[in-house]
């Protein structure tokens, strides 16, 4: 059996849905003939915690939930913060689940870039790395030999990146469009059914799918972050989401949105990105959609 | 460069497609380290060739398309028939593209077990080997430790196969649902548009998306082999197109496709699978979709 060795930094809804994943798939692991250890847990208000005999996931999530800080678990020599942690934790995998960065993807990229430098494979589920920084993160983890993976920042737990990359060999992207935020879509379906921007928008929240801020939904911003990984990762592009064409839903009304499914379509944030000769064109921007479009019928949460 | 030859069994249609990609991508592959030589080709009315220098492909074709033997680069010594073929051939990839085999699969399954006895890697594109004999050859291949595969005899250049295996670890698939035949579901669009069964057909046969014959797509076999294949390969069962319950299209008017239309609801020949318990429930038949079930927007030839 060999042992990977898991650090993370974060543990909300994705890190905690994640550790309960693998405490049920362990079995299927043994199979392939490894264990995973999680040996240190960094979190923003909750302290920090490292342990190279292995920290209790179960254990650190109900310290967590119940408001108290992981640090009862620690085991090991001091560490200040989580950049020290990120230097400190002997670790082999760095997975990196904190909530977004609006400040140019930091202070994620540095955590990425720490990670990388020491020779870990770093994961991340947060946008801000590879929206920011993708060529940086990318060419780092090629010249230290490690991987750089991202899969969790578009589309959830549909794997775009892994398809492109290990299932379209000799195949060239030019270009994509598709639904990619979940919040203004399953709030352009409720304001389609007569509620208002602002009680569908709660509605989002209730459901835990909307961003902390809600600006960085309405307005754009996590499908132009999104258009940025997919452009960078898949279309061997360069940019960040600041310079993406964006127009969010805000200024939507209820009665546009109904007036357009009376004329038979329908308003869909959608992020396009198309190659044309040397140029890149991307665009984040509500469109109006035939019903004959199939993406006019993706609905709700069915965006990614 | 390391050289892969390969052995081809049918030059239709999709044959051709794939050499012309071939030659258009040799850059690529040769900045991967190997070049692909075609070292032998079978037909079934053109004759058989083999040569360890290589075949041109853009002769061989030529010569297909004006009704010639391909006989004429045959450089070594006799070969008698297809069998023969697999088992003088000295290829490293044996890629077979013969039309369906409604026989059980024969003799297409034949062909692919005495490619894999020899050691090849195999590739068909030919649902008959996967839907009739998917175990077998499966575990024939992993017993030889060479590979047995057949992405493209479902959804065309979509990888589902690939998808599953490669990007979805510690995944299981318990069920899935689609529209995987072009040709009954352009004749459903058409006939919505008023045309008779026969008409539309002869449109697809126009096209060339028609299978040879027109039983093959529209009671429903040509999605029987598609769904037995992801079955056995997606979901470990062990089903051949004869044992799904099974209803085509055939007795439907275009006064009934019409008819639901103005009800708002449209049919699709769906392949269903769904795995209770221990049960596996497969189906292939005409459903009502509601305009706002996604597939029922898959309209005309985009249905795989």
């Amino acid at each position: 059996m060999t042992e990977i060795r898991l650090a993370l930094v974060g543990l909300g809804n994705v890190s905690r849905a994640f550790l309960k994943l693998l405490s049920q798939k362990i079995t299927y692991f043994s199979e392939y003939g490894f264990t995973l250890t999680v040996v240190g847990v960094a979190t923003r208000s909750h302290g920090i915690a490292t342990n190279p005999a292995g920290i209790n996931p179960a254990l650190a999530i109900d310290a967590y939930l119940q408001g108290e800080s992981i640090e009862k678990f620690h085991t090991d020599k001091r560490i200040y913060d989580t950049l020290d942690f990120i230097h400190q934790v002997e670790a082999d995998i760095l997975i990196e689940s904190m909530p977004y960065c609006p400040d140019m993807g930091q202070p994620a990229i540095d955590y990425l870039i720490s990670g990388l430098n020491r020779g870990l494979h770093v994961i991340t589920v947060n946008k801000s790395g590879p929206a920011f920084a993708y060529r940086q993160l990318a060419n780092l983890a090629r010249e230290k030999a490690v991987s750089f993976l991202h899969e969790g920042t578009v589309l959830d737990g549909t794997p775009v990146f892994s398809l492109v990359r290990r299932t379209l060999p000799a195949t060239q992207i030019t270009g994509f469009r598709g639904v990619i935020n979940s919040t203004t879509n399953f709030i352009l379906t409720a304001m389609e059914e007569g509620l208002p921007l602002g009680d569908a928008l709660r509605q989002t929240q209730a459901l835990g799918i909307a961003e902390t801020d809600p600006k960085h939904d309405l307005e754009g911003w996590d499908a132009a972050a999104k258009t940025a990984i997919l452009v960078n990762a898949l279309m061997d592009g360069n940019i960040t989401p600041t310079a993406i064409n964006r127009t969010g839903i805000q200024n939507l009304t209820t009665r546009t949105v109904i007036e357009a499914t009376r004329q038979g379509r329908r308003f869909k944030l959608l992020a396009e990105a198309i190659r044309r000769d040397d140029q890149m064109i991307t665009r984040v921007t509500p469109r109006l959609l035939p019903l004959t479009n199939p993406l006019a019928h993706v609905t709700g949460t069915a965006g990614g």
